[in-house]
């Protein structure tokens, strides 16, 4: 009855305007939550725009707005927000007014609460459709509804509101998309139960705004000029950037829970980062190459560690938290409101470029920005104060997408004059003159080349019409979001104990915030000004290096990243020392996952380290080809080798592969790797043996309950372990216990129980075999994290 | 008689003064060239100077002067030159006065022309130190005469001047030594026949200058500031410059011959270059460590190329030459006034650091120092219009060492004030303000920590004073000049066919003299202004690559860079469409000397290569170990596999070092790399095969009158090579071709003969295995350079 009313209102006023003459098919716009913030502020006036410009499109629309709340106060609320819809000062009064009349018939109000609501819905479109004689072309969802809606609004649209086939399904999401990886993958497998990948559109609205939206088409525009120069040799460093001038104030409750990170740097400035660094496909309309190129831009990222980002959090946050959450004097939040993060590519292209990503509230201005600084290539022969300014090449380059707000209060593409003037879309960006004495970047305004849109338009609106034509690359897909999360977590995870830096907020935070980049890392410039510091505010990562005993050896231990800093500096130092003294240092590699952590942090921090003149060793190996993921060899290869100058003659995996079989007793690859071995290393007495244990208490690849490879003089054995694969070589415990140093590495709350027993037991290497390790003249320290220390 | 006469003139005046106190022996000097240009401005001031630091020092001298004058000429030209010696600003007049006094009675002039002439100053001294009582302590010869005369003057020193066992000799040596590897070579051979490596003291006056002989001491004492900086992580490029605004009028006699790399950047920015990027020894004042640190940064610089440098001459140049010489109208000159060059270490710490030397006359001004600037690892958070400057880490940070002229005028060493406050030694620099607004390379003088000497000493003074002192890392060891001979000569060599700029001098270069660094080489910034271009020069290089057949297939040729290039730019375009196409890219090389340079051409010039996918086979290769330098594996590691990023298991050197043997039948390493081939290889056919031609018309190891490897199944062979090391493994002809593509690269004069031939013969492997090359289904192209093609 509802629905005949409806229908009646709108065609007492007339007939639908548009739909009769449409050949293209009718298109339903559902916006549930068509009375919340998002859609007065932001949805009504995009879905506007989208009939401004589409209705002469061939396709006729209506407009279903929905919500929770009965229909006669849901219908008033929604007009109101409809009435007070703008035309854009573009278009032509008259014609605005015609079409927003229309626009208003072809909207109506439905409560949509329970499976009966949606299938009346459902019904009513059809009906519609069959009465107007209409072909259907599609239906959009727009979700502008909390994320704990989710799922239930998914399930009654799969259920009753599906399209019939021929006509194309688009549902609208609405971020937050979880809060990291495990609850991303919980919400994405829920909705992937609704949805097929290609109808669900994850809004991230920073894909909207203009400068943003436009850094693709600019890189292919421009190909000729940026082939040469977008990459790590002509590129000094990426900011992406946006600061804001308002702190969280009333929306503690929603921030307390995301911080800075998820707010703005897991979704924004990831997304634009990716479209600056990502390989360009060979078309860049076409969203499939446009989100498989973005995709590997993901893959070739580096991992995050605690000290890739630096952390702030405005002085009245606390207070703020405390008093809208109703939390006790003493609460103290960990939740940042500002963080510096140093991103590193791996891929050829960006190689050690540093891409800092920033955001904060209560700072000094409100600004959005990506900028790309080149580096200064030239040399100026004429001295500066006899150079001709216009011209030269030792001025600083740089290309900025200005998102909005600061000095320029618009978006705007900037180009520097001396790198070259770039190639825009006529129709909608302009080139922009005058203003010149205004400084950006530390140049005047003059210096660049400046574009602004032709027509300012709402990031919203530029987001509706790309879900209208279907342009999947504006949008976050499952696959993007995950690798977006994968890469965040960890982060995330790590800095959950890092302390944070107080800042007052706005211009007096001076250079508190200020930041630097040292070996990868990044941390505040300025030294923790007293005053500011919380006194309460002591964090598990101060306390220093324990430095002790364990089975009655040298004891190291500290949170797991200080002990992995610690033991790669430890192996600098001995291998420094030994290179000085011997001129080579013999090195045997253990496998497994702990030392991945190791030799990522070999590989990046320690550029003195003596590589030239190291030889690599396995401890042991699987009994797989040396490229297969399982392989050590290949973990060791992958996270370490192929990042620092070993020479090719020092590297000696075993040969586990001869023949073309897998550790064959006839091939005798343990006996060739002893002769190895006994050829290169002085008594074959290694120079340092990096060990793990396992929660069994084996040690490199001797197993409990095995004589193999404990005593006698095999130095080099096959053993066979418990869990696939189970073949194994190793080095044998009376080898190992020949070498000058030996460092065993345990990290996890998962060996809390290993280590407590091996710190009771004897020498019991039938039973444990990590008890046997004891170098008969070496050095022997464990490296233990405090995880498996103290559980 | 004359030696009666001297000395009695000489004790006439009264006693020789101060000898009779001397106890720690008597050092005699003596200047040859006494009365010439360089002894008459600098020379004689220094070793008063001398005198005056060294009165007390419990030394006696006396000072020879020396010249081929006759007696009384000779003497009344010297003494006019003494007489007009200065007292230091800092000497107090009265005790100046009496020491000049001094000095003049202890100087004397000698006519050194015969053998006899120099046994008669021998016997001078002698009967000098008999007389006063004195013991030897050592004898200074300083060599202020052109180097033609050189041979003739040390081998009377070797022969009659030597002074007695227990005291030291040591010879002052004045630049030009040689102007080539080949011509200092020679030098040196002679030279060692009369002196032995400890007693030359080659000058290099640059070495004398107080900012340049501050190098070393300030790294080492600010050791802890610059530690962590001073490498490729925090640098950002290093300029060592020499601007003069005088030009080579007057001096076009020697200028012509030399130019200015072997006038200034050969000797004095080369020495400052290395001061700066060698290893700091433990200890700096051990002049012995100081000598084998600076070596080993010679041995660690990349090779410059023909592009490597840009080169200019003054306009008015070629005019002065034709007067001064008497040359023709229409004479050339091609030696450069102005030079740019790119430098490049291969050292870990410094890889990837520009360093740009450049001098040059008739430019703008006159100044000279060495800068180091370092990246900006800063991000400030507040906006800059709100930042405190003062402490702003995101303005630039450098360290300059000014070496004087300019708009400073004094030496100077200059420390951003955001690095650190350098520590100096007090008595000798002291710290100095004001002239704040003063701009030097972009920023206030009041952003730097501005230090100038306590007093401002001549380069002479301080070399004369570092002579006597023994200091030889302020001199030019044999292996120092040789080291930098051999950098040098090779861009001397490349260079003499290269075009030049032509400036028109002064301020009016404006930025015709600006260049850039594109891909480790150089270029103008701008384009060849028309007007100045002379129309007659044009040069072989101009040249275009000519495109034609050989032996019915496509021929490459040009000189042998450019074909290099060319050849470099191909392999990469068939490695980048071979790996889109089938994922990977399998490229077999050959060993021999030719591809050295293409080697080092992929490393650093061919980024996008796509290596991670390559898989490289050897073609070829000597029964050595692959550790040995004669492996062709060894030389393809040293010259690309290093330096770029090749996994390990795409890396498939041939196996003829099995069972710790070499190429033995029964080890079966063809077989084994057979096999390898078939496994990883489809249908065994490579992507490209890389081949050279030897001048008996062999290739790979395929060599003439013998059927190995001709015809037949076996694809992996054992061969005999006419010259040692005799055994060989190689790809079978039938093998290589099979591949997709061959390569043929043949460089240089010496290979003339054989490429006639085989532009000339049909099919005849047996007789010359290159004709045999004619890859069945594949495409093979031939690279020739112009020598090999022309003769």
């Amino acid at each position: 009855k509802m629905l005949r009313r409806v229908l009646c209102t709108v065609l007492f006023v007339g007939a639908l305007p548009s739909l009769a003459e449409a050949s293209q098919g009718h298109i339903s716009v559902v916006l549930l939550g068509a009375t919340g913030d998002l859609a007065r502020k932001y949805l009504w006036q995009g879905l506007f725009q989208l009939y401004l410009d589409q209705v002469s499109s061939g396709h006729s629309f209506t407009f279903h707005g929905a919500a929770l709340k009965a229909l006669e106060p849901g219908q008033m609320l929604m007009f109101d927000v409809l009435k007070k819809l703008s035309c854009p000062p573009d278009e032509s009064p008259n014609r605005c007014a015609v079409l927003k009349d229309q626009f208003l018939k072809l909207s109506q109000y439905h409560q949509l609460k329970t499976a009966e609501n949606y299938t009346m819905l459902n019904r009513e479109i059809e009906t519609l459709l069959r009465q107007e004689g209409l072909q259907e072309a599609g239906r959009i969802f727009y979700f502008s509804v909390p994320p704990f809606a989710y799922t239930e609004i998914a399930r009654h649209i799969n259920s009753s509101c599906r399209p019939p086939p021929g006509a194309w399904l688009r549902v609208v999401l609405e971020k937050p998309f979880g809060h990291d990886l495990q609850s991303a993958q919980q919400l994405a497998a829920e909705l992937r139960s609704f949805f097929r990948e290609e109808e669900m559109y994850r809004v991230d609205h920073y894909l909207g705004k203009q400068a943003v939206a436009h850094i693709l088409p600019f890189r292919d525009q421009n190909r000729q000029f940026l082939d040469p120069i977008w990459n790590r040799h002509h590129v000094e460093r990426v900011e992406v950037v946006l600061k804001e001038t308002v702190d969280a104030k009333g929306r503690t409750s929603f921030y307390e829970q995301y911080g800075v990170i998820r707010d703005v740097l897991q979704n924004h400035l990831t997304e634009a980062l990716m479209f600056l660094t990502m390989e360009l496909p060979a078309n860049v309309s076409r969203a499939e190459e446009v989100l498989q190129c973005k995709l590997q831009a993901f893959q070739s990222l580096w991992g995050l560690e605690k000290n890739s980002a630096v952390l702030g959090q405005y002085q009245a946050y606390a207070s703020q938290v405390q008093e809208e959450l109703q939390k006790a004097q003493d609460y103290i939040s960990t939740t940042p409101t500002f963080a510096g993060v140093l991103v590193h590519s791996g891929s050829l292209r960006w190689e050690g470029v540093p891409f800092l990503l920033t955001s904060g509230k209560a700072l000094d201005e409100r600004v959005g920005y990506v900028r790309v600084l080149f580096k200064n290539r030239a040399y100026c022969t004429q001295s500066e104060t006899l150079r001709d300014a216009g011209h030269s090449q030792c001025k600083a380059k740089q290309i900025i997408f200005y998102i909005g707000h600061g000095a320029l209060n618009t978006p705007a593409v900037l180009v520097s004059r001396n790198l070259f003037r770039p190639i825009m879309p006529e129709g909608s960006w302009r080139e922009e003159v005058g203003q010149s004495d205004l400084l950006i970047f530390g140049q005047p305004l003059s210096d660049y080349h400046v574009y602004v849109p032709v027509k300012e338009r709402d990031a919203y609106s530029v987001l509706i019409s790309n879900i209208y034509h279907g342009r999947k690359d504006f949008f976050i897909t499952t696959e993007n979001l995950l690798a977006s999360w994968a890469f965040w977590t960890p982060l995330l995870n790590s800095i959950s104990s890092q302390p944070l830096r107080l800042y007052p907020g706005g211009v007096e935070n001076q250079h508190l915030l200020d930041f630097e980049m040292v070996s990868g890392e990044v941390a505040f410039t300025m030294a923790e000004p007293l005053e500011l510091l919380n006194p309460t505010r002591l964090m598990p990562s101060d306390f220093r290096t324990i430095q002790s005993k364990f089975r009655q050896s040298p004891l190291v231990s500290a949170w797991s990243e200080d002990l992995i800093s610690q033991l790669a500096s430890d192996m600098e130092k001995a291998a420094s020392r030994t290179v000085a003294r011997s001129g080579q240092f013999h090195l045997a590699l253990s496998g497994g996952s702990s030392p991945v952590v190791l030799f990522q942090r070999l590989a990046r921090h320690h550029y003195a380290f003596p590589w030239k003149h190291t030889h690599i060793w396995l401890v042991d190996e699987r009994c797989v080809p040396l490229t297969d993921t399982e392989s050590n060899f290949f973990t060791l290869h992958n996270h370490l080798l192929q990042s620092v100058r070993v020479p090719y003659f020092n590297v000696h995996p075993m040969p586990v592969h001869l023949n073309q079989r897998l550790c064959v007793e006839e091939d005798r690859g343990t006996e060739l790797y002893a002769k190895e071995i006994m050829a290169l290393v002085a008594n074959a007495s290694f120079d340092l043996v990096l060990l793990g244990v396992g929660t069994d208490g084996h040690t490199a690849s001797l197993f409990p309950h095995s004589e193999d490879g404990l005593e006698g003089a095999q130095t080099v054995v096959l053993t066979e372990s418990p869990v696939k694969p189970h073949q194994r070589m190793s080095l044998s415990l009376p080898l190992i216990n020949k070498a000058r140093r030996v460092f065993v590495l345990v990290l996890g709350k998962g060996k809390h129980d290993i280590t407590t027993l091996l710190s009771r037991v004897g020498h019991e290497p039938r039973k444990w075999p990590a008890s046997g390790v004891s170098p008969s003249s070496g050095q022997l320290v464990w490296y233990v994290d405090y995880e498996a220390l103290l559980g």
